[in-house]
């Protein structure tokens, strides 16, 4: 129906309890990295990825013999299978396995998503086939912005309002927020080159002291997938999986 | 000192624990209308405005017999003495008065932030005088936007980009986080013009509904008052107050 749905944007986990997740579609967000390494594993045959908020769970995972990847602080965890880099993804013994994740802020985002009807993962990386999917739904949309723990980040809130921006020339999109505005004015600032943009920000700052910068290039990089990971239960599966699951 | 100090902004109170409060002075920002009215008030001659939280506790204090303003969801509440509407402050039978005020988001963000050294509060009808004296300080600033129960808005943010555009051509500002970056983006954005640029703004909406279009223009118009309310225990007076009872 014209002009009916909702496009809202929490910038930080701290404020996604006051967002109304009424007949909405959760897009969570975690540009640098671990919502970009998602996609590229799911991408990369990765059958399901286990979003998981603590160490301890990780580790109680490792120990059943799953393939676990810890993050903290930008940082692989010694003795886990990986860290968030996409690239530790991109790995064709991967293929059909389950991976367990868990990184500083985006998988904390996208366990405490849980409750909406549907959650999905969103990054540069698919920034595309997440539109124009999202499009096609008729629901409201809010963004739920990892952040840097607890605080506002630059890099998830300007892919919101990358996505904010292409949605809201659709006419379906009547309502947008204060936030949901503002992420789009910050989109138009960036002005179509998001590595130039981010070039202050905190966490390429952090990222550039680890010598990630190619983690960071490769984040910023758009549409390498058409996948959309969407979360079914505890996990996060592609798109056709899930709707495979549901219809049989 | 040169490249010493930092900008941050939480944009909502939900964010403010998260903020680094050593050294820092804190701008409390409720453009639409509660920061704005304190200033007229002290303006005019008020002599302290007592921020409470709860209508209950601005029922105490009317019982004692003080001037009360309360004002939730934008209108006056009954029964008491003003809303928040910055000219119902502009009466000269208030000069030397105390008045006591409780509003639905900005007393609370004004008490949220009393742990910090210092906390003065900010409105366009003050930005030249507050921004002019916070660059004479040594210290961090720490923006607190009172947002709308809990959740992100536009004016709050755009005031406190506003300052931070200013300040931070001020070498002493080496560090600006992300949300002080995020935030001068967005009054590039406003290219001066708030009033137009809250067009769309919820608050905007909604005081449009109440017929508050006076207030609005009001508190978007620039240098009316070069008072700067600061706490100093629990009430806010005009700063040369402020300093003359830590000096005496």
């Amino acid at each position: 129906m014209l002009g009916e749905y909702r496009l809202e944007v929490a910038f930080s986990p701290a404020l996604f309890g006051g967002c109304d997740l009424d007949n909405a579609i959760v897009v969570v967000i975690d540009v640098l990295r671990a919502t970009s390494a998602i996609c590229t594993a799911l991408e990369s045959g990765v059958k399901k990825v286990l979003p998981v908020s603590t160490i301890e769970e990780a580790l109680e995972y490792q120990k059943k013999g799953y393939l676990v990847g810890a993050e903290r602080d930008g940082e692989q965890i010694p003795g886990f299978d990986f860290g968030n880099s996409p690239y530790s993804y991109k790995n064709d013994e991967l293929k059909g396995k389950t991976v367990v994740l868990t990184t500083t802020n985006g998988t904390k985002a996208i366990n405490m998503a849980k409750e909406a009807d549907m959650v999905v993962v969103g990054a540069f990386t698919n920034i595309s086939a997440l539109s124009t999917w999202l499009e096609e739904q008729d629901k409201n949309v809010v963004f739920l912005c990892s952040g840097w723990k607890g605080r506002f980040n630059l890099e998830d809130s300007l892919f919101a309002g990358a996505v904010i921006d292409r949605l809201s020339n659709n006419y379906k999109y009547a309502e947008l927020s204060d936030s949901a505005l503002a992420s789009k004015y910050l989109f138009h600032t960036a002005d179509a080159d998001p590595y130039k943009f981010l070039r202050n920000s905190s966490h390429r700052k952090r990222m550039h002291k680890l010598n990630l910068k190619k983690d960071v290039k490769y984040c910023l990089t758009l549409d390498q997938t058409k996948i959309i990971p969407v979360l079914k239960g505890n996990e996060l599966v592609r798109l056709e999986e899930y709707y495979e699951s549901i219809t049989s």
